[in-house]
């Protein structure tokens, strides 16, 4: 399904851009579902985020980027794939930290420009050994807004 | 806290690129505290993606974009503010439709490359008037994937 999209993308984001050779991150020789592909939006590096979420707890653990091939093989192998940024390379979360995430889920956002994957983690989401990247540097919590306080 | 990276980014996402001026999406006129803005990592477009989430449900709503000035209005508005990719402006959750988000907490990732704000949702927080962006477009669900039937 394809829903209608509310935030056009500006020209160097074609919301028409083809699926393949987007760019040389993209996935030229991708297997992703062709139907998949056509509605995926890719930014301009070919890739898209990927939410990665404890699927028990509702943790958010961290987020990752991935290419189609990434997106592919995350669907088809019960594995979560990311397209590493830094090392150009696909990462098979786990493959080097034994800190796996089996697939349980896997959903477009409403402009499928984003993947949220949910997974069962194995250990620690982060590679600093917190169960997720979002532990260490909160900036505020426990804020007081709500309806009540700020009105509607 | 900035714990170390593991994942630099290359030349074109410099790690120390300076916190303003990297792009016209950047905001020059940011008010925000220059110890985040110090570590916060950008793409090359001078956003970060920012997860919200139901701060009790834990339901990933949507996936949204923020600049210095935006990450700053969320932190001290108790309003979760965006920046328009596609109106090139700042977009405060709910101010049209009224399906405001009233913050919570917001944490940067390990990598301060990433923002998650823990929220309370008015309504939908989709435009399609869905509760949340993920939704409607489920690729797979669930996937039997697991420590057991995968081995580790």
């Amino acid at each position: 399904m394809a829903p209608m999209t509310r935030k056009p993308h500006p020209a160097r984001h074609p919301t028409t851009a083809p699926h393949r050779g987007a760019s040389r991150h993209s996935s030229p020789s991708s297997r992703l579902d062709p139907a998949i592909a056509a509605r995926l939006k890719r930014s301009t590096d070919g890739l898209v985020p990927a939410i990665a979420q404890q699927y028990d707890t509702g943790e958010v653990l961290m987020l990752g980027w991935m290419n189609d091939e990434a997106l592919h093989r995350t669907l088809t192998t019960g594995r979560c794939t990311y397209w590493s940024r830094s090392r150009q390379e696909y990462w098979v979360k786990g493959d080097t930290s034994g800190h796996v995430q089996y697939v349980k889920s896997v959903a477009l956002d409403c402009d499928a420009d984003t993947v949220l994957v949910k997974v069962d983690q194995v250990g620690a989401a982060c590679h600093t050994g917190a169960r997720t990247c979002f532990d260490a540097d909160v900036l505020i919590e426990d804020a007081v807004s709500d309806v009540q306080s700020l009105g509607q």
